[in-house]
């Protein structure tokens, strides 16, 4: 791509308003205006081109990046390393195994005690409803109180890397494949895209990721359909969410109960696993009371349950049903693949072989999008800062 | 602060002798003259207030910072990541699980193994007595005579990150949080510090804390009170360095068996848990035999032991017998706070509660005094390198 | 070393072919031509003696170097990191614990997912029989793909850091060791060098050593002799290959069951355990069959094999027999040094005592070997990269 077309996205930047951004956290999508939103998708694209082009994006000669995580993950850490190694931030992982979180710290101290030198800090907590989040908004409101405290010289900024109501990262990746896909934000209005559950062997998937898709891409003018098995449902808040955000954007929402109805005609379809909102609040409250027998009895309970819905599997047929049998089928990653990853599964074999490319490419956008997040929270001009760097031209490879 | 007050303290830097400090280790605070604890004091300021007029203070393009944690650890490990990273250094652990020093490499072998692109090799070991420091000399004559033999480039400088005798960069970064309390080192004199031991249901902490703290703090012309109950004593060599300090500074170093008695008119409480030095002699050889039932039993006793001394708490009664009632409550985090942490602990938690944002800004002195300990290692000339950095003026964050 | 030097050597370099390494892999010395291998040498000796002149060799500005690790290791993993610190590359390291890999991905898609921003990925893979090589090709490929697919904007290249069949890091750091004691690489034409195998009472050594030696050092020329006891054969097409490229250069390789005639009037002795090729694969085809007590038997009966070769072992009466008794004595480290490491190993403590300096120059190559594998597969024309770095002489450590 020319640096002239990086120079249009770079103006298209500067007259959007995302001035709320700057020194704040990343924690849902809803909590962003559009403008907002855009600004993370252009200056993703921004970042990606500059790279492209061997321009150097450091904005941090030092300065650290935590990552806190409390699940798995290798895409994600990755892509937040990949992204604090972008801007020039070193990746300090604060595993709370070698470290004394364990020992009866507050949250609030160790917030502290881990952010003299801290810019952001990234947090995947996903595991119990009602507890990633809050917990996430505590850190937040410990390092922004030290700042003020004057124990923080600087106010490291937050990235929500996943948490028990929102996987902003992932569906803001997911978007930005879809914008690129189509050609264009604009060309999403009206398209119609199926959110829908899928079989699972395995046991208690987040809600996070089909929560943050029905919660974003409501708010781009699609239409989204959230498809589910009764006794699925998930949080009532987020639906609530997209209700309103369909409303505003001249979208919709559609709720049913079968697979079929979301994939006729669809443009996008997402079946992916997920655990019920229900049993995951009870499973919270048995960690709560350490009732692990009980943890265990849910968990086999949840397997007979989910078993009763192998035929929620994206199969060629269904595909068959989507808007010419060509609908962009999308997953956050690792899919359950009949016959591959497991005997029945999320996805057959061949649908999902036939979408490689896309699916990676799908992924690839999270390291730009948490860059993105991270610049967005850091410079108090992004169109600016972005200019200087095309200008500069720095070579990130110079050989 | 004005680039004109850095360049004061750089002078007054110039003014002091540290050459002795250059190319050597940081292991003992009493190793060191009072010129090179002062440079170090000023070292870390100037590059605090570097910082904070987001001045770039990279000394190194490539290197690596060695890092060895034989115990847990937070704060120290991201305070020694943030000051490597402040420098230019990349952190590279030395996990002994993922490592192959547990397959009877020796030390001298896997030092050299590990440092032929190391500029600095921090190290925690403070669990047994006798152990750590010696530890520490081991890598620093290997990796010395690897130097000299030619099989390391450069020879990497060891920063103790807490041994069993001392923890300097604790002690360094709780005087200099003092030194900026009462408006600098000269008005610590014939100030009155109690360093008193305080219940902790928790077992076996280690000496280094208030060993470390009466052996700096008596040189600095303070009147340091060591307390604690019988059978609680500290290393004796270290109680001798604390008396002959006193004698050369002016100040004072008393002991006795009373934690009202230390309290009474203190300007500085530092009320903390420690293992009894004779118990940590004692459990270092079970160690060494092998005795895990011998250990266990050891620990039992030392619990119950404790027990009997519940009463050493700090209280907001104890804290109004200080100087006006305003005594400057120290520890080095995380405390056992009664209530809080645990049932009964080492200080009341409104005590503890009060004085939140001063122990914060104590241990935001420690990734600077540590980037104080490498650079004086590693400058021949530490006050023209900074008067370099703040001419350069090269921006950290480049927005 | 004078500049001057340096340029003659990269002069030196501009005459050799070495554009096939461009933007290829480094698996096994035998792919590459002489000029490759040579260019490899003279590379690694330039970035050295460019790091000894405080030049900074940074080539990336950003970027990540992967590591994957299915071997515990010390040197090789603090060489890897040092050799992508020294570029300008952070290490990223993907620990399949904390990761999804067990999680049912696949290693093409685990691939992509982390590389998005990685230049270089070092696996080290040296386990199983069969496994290693070909996993690494499996991950090049997917990578390579990836890359032709536009899922990476750059194609990370691998670098081999153990597998079943080469230990290229390890051999190259061997013979440039070698070149720079014998004074240049056509002064190791017929000289003589006995790789045998030695006594160790652990069990299941690589054969990657003896394999990675035999397989390089019969193409500069050299006398090479293979010896161990019946049962310990390595890889025949190994053998091959040596038998192969001692014809091509006017080498000899030796096959011999007896330590004594392989040492006998040895330029360079390189005594070191392994395991049998044959039990090797038994091993792997029992993990395969998940059949412990399969291996937990097949051990046993190593160990007691081995037991029946306790005279293998590197004596200074052996030492006595080699040319003028001064023979080079290499080894790859960690060794089982007799009465030290284990009651009866390798090589007796005084022999290994005399060599200790050498040892531990020939393990310091190794950074530079796998920082020049990686500048030669990124840098089209490496000998005008490193004479701009020469020329530019940006400091490393800028004091």
């Amino acid at each position: 791509m020319s640096k002239i077309r990086i120079e249009e996205m770079i103006k298209e930047l500067s007259r959007l308003a995302s001035d709320k951004m700057y020194n704040d956290d990343f924690f849902l999508t809803w909590d962003k205006s559009d403008d907002e939103i855009k600004s993370t998708f252009l200056v993703a694209d921004i970042l990606r081109n500059l790279r492209e082009e061997n321009i150097s994006t450091r904005l941090f000669d030092s300065g650290l990046g935590i990552s806190l995580f409390r699940d798995n993950s290798t895409r994600t850490r990755f892509s937040y390393a990949s992204a604090c190694n972008l801007l020039g931030l070193e990746v300090q992982d604060l595993d709370e195994g070698k470290s004394q979180v364990a020992h009866g710290e507050t949250v609030r101290e160790t917030a502290n005690m881990i952010s003299f030198m801290a810019d952001v800090i990234g947090i995947r907590d996903d595991m119990y409803i009602g507890k990633g989040h809050t917990y996430m908004q505590e850190v937040s409101d410990s390092v922004k109180q030290g700042h003020l405290d004057g124990v923080l010289e600087q106010r490291p900024t937050l990235v929500n890397l996943q948490c028990d109501i929102d996987h902003p990262t992932q569906s803001m990746s997911d978007a930005l494949h879809l914008i690129n896909e189509f050609g264009g934000i604009e060309n999403l209005k009206g398209k119609k895209v199926a959110m829908t559950w899928a079989y699972s062997p395995s046991y208690g998937k987040p809600l996070s990721v089909p929560q943050g898709i029905v919660g974003l891409l409501t708010r781009l003018g699609m239409e989204v359909h959230l498809a589910h098995p009764e006794g699925y449902e998930i949080m009532p808040e987020v639906e609530e969410v997209a209700r309103v955000n369909a409303e505003r954007s001249g979208g919709k929402f559609v709720k049913s109960n079968s697979m079929a109805e979301a994939f006729k005609d669809a443009d996008i379809v997402y079946p992916k696993s997920w655990a019920p909102f229900a049993a995951m609040e009870k499973r919270t409250n048995l960690y709560g009371e350490g009732d692990h027998d009980g943890i265990k009895a849910l968990e086999q309970e949840l397997l007979a349950q989910n078993a009763k819905y192998k035929d929620w599997e994206c199969t060629e047929e269904l595909m068959a049903t989507t808007k010419e049998g060509k609908a962009l089928y999308m997953h956050c990653l690792p899919a359950d693949i009949s016959g591959v990853s497991c005997k029945e599964g999320e996805v057959a074999a061949s649908v999902f072989d036939r979408y490689r490319d896309p699916l990676y490419k799908e992924a690839s956008y999270k390291p730009y999008i948490i860059a993105a997040m991270i610049l967005l929270s850091k410079c108090q001009n992004p169109a600016d800062t972005l200019q200087k760097m095309l200008e500069k031209g720095k070579r990130r490879f110079d050989d």
